[in-house]
């Protein structure tokens, strides 16, 4: 099964420039099952004030993102992931729209805000994972990475696959994505933008880890992207580790003290 | 505060020549305030069925490496921990032993048994975090790295430093320690072995890591090495990464399904 991330450098609050960039790049991946786009890509990301979000928040069905992204999924057939402005009511959240061949599969609300993401976003309250047929994914955006729970979560919830849509500013997220792949027999596919906003440098070195914690291939740090790579989802759904280890069943919940 | 690693080549099912060895590489620590030694490092590690895993079985207070290590802890006033083959009653454990300047502090049962060690041990219980005056030690043996929930439950019971005694035969851990000291803003001592015995070799690359997620040193992988280590275990108090993130609080542990 094909899978791709698109690493890009969005113009901040340049949001139709955006949509059309990303189609651009979205035309390579239209041999791929599943696609994913950085966190915020259609809008950037260092506002400087709520009223910037709020001027670009979006309804996750109707907005202009949303039914961009839907027209693009129904065409290539496939599944797209992606970081926008979402807008519940009056709240805003740092949101990832997963769309399909049929419409919207699901929004997913960061649970994990990153320093001023707090003055402009809610947190989330749930982790989402989607039945795609054969493959189950799991959502998650850019901090998230950091708590071990979020991968746990989405592991123990059935994902296969973790969509990681990122801005990622910090140098430790790619290294890390092995352990956090290792430790969950997962795959996951890491979009991180590229280029810088006020002060703040995003890394690139988009990531596609693999099951066994294998680096399948890593985007580089300072241009755009678009890359397939073929994956087995199936491996995910095997958590022996050898014929006496499994990394559920071997898990001691009764011992641990993680509330 | 000096922390060492010790990291040597244990002869299998060889007890005396073992603590005359470590005996030997602890002289070289007495500046360290806490020293790790490997998993097993008096017996050796790959046993070949019970019977020699319980031939070389001690008590934890009595048992000649237990009076050994306490004997040599008073005498150069520091912490040791070090791994050996627990026996309480009729059970056996694969524990790390901590002793002190006043004899036994703690001795902890690894909670997650690796391969073949499910034949001859019982898996531990509990975590352990020792208050040792001004800095607070978590123990660990070997796989435990492997589940974030160990390292969690040491930070989140109090711990500043993780004493992990380790017989690495798999590639990951020493890179994996970065991901697990940086979530939880702690140090790590991975003490790890050098070697064969029956078909299993062993890495070395016995690491200290901290709180940032810094590989502060990282030994060879085929030769011994006593390795001291200037610290200050107070870094791992401040749990904020900035003004607005603490990675204590920022955990929405009601969101997470990690049971």
């Amino acid at each position: 099964m094909k899978i791709a991330n698109v690493q890009m450098e969005p113009v901040f609050l340049g949001r139709e420039e955006n949509l059309d960039h990303a189609a651009h790049l979205l035309e390579k991946t239209s041999d791929a099952k599943i696609v994913v786009l950085p966190e915020l890509f259609n809008t950037g990301y260092n506002f400087q004030n709520k009223a910037e979000a709020e001027l670009l928040a979006e309804d996750y069905k109707t907005g202009p993102t949303s039914r961009l992204l839907q027209d693009i999924a129904r065409e290539n057939e496939q599944y797209i992931a992606a970081g926008y402005v979402e807008k519940i009511g009056d709240i805003l959240y740092n949101s990832q729209l997963l769309v399909g061949y049929d419409g919207v599969v699901s929004s997913y609300q960061k649970v994990h805000l990153f320093f001023n993401e707090k003055k402009f976003f809610a947190p989330g309250k749930e982790f989402k994972v989607s039945d795609l047929g054969d493959i189950r994914v799991g959502q998650m955006v850019c901090f998230d990475w950091f708590f071990p729970e979020s991968t746990r979560t989405l592991m123990l919830m059935g994902a296969d696959i973790v969509l990681h849509s990122a801005n990622l500013v910090l140098p430790y997220c790619p290294n890390s994505m092995v352990t956090r792949c290792l430790e969950n027999r997962m795959y996951a596919v890491t979009s991180n933008r590229i280029g810088e906003e006020f002060g703040l440098r995003y890394i690139g070195m988009s990531q596609i880890t693999g099951t066994d914690g294998s680096i399948i291939h890593r985007s580089p740090e300072d241009t755009e992207e678009v890359w397939i790579e073929d994956i087995n989802p199936l491996l995910a759904r095997n958590k022996d580790m050898n014929d006496l280890n499994n990394i559920v069943s071997d898990r001691q919940t009764d011992v641990y003290k993680i509330k």
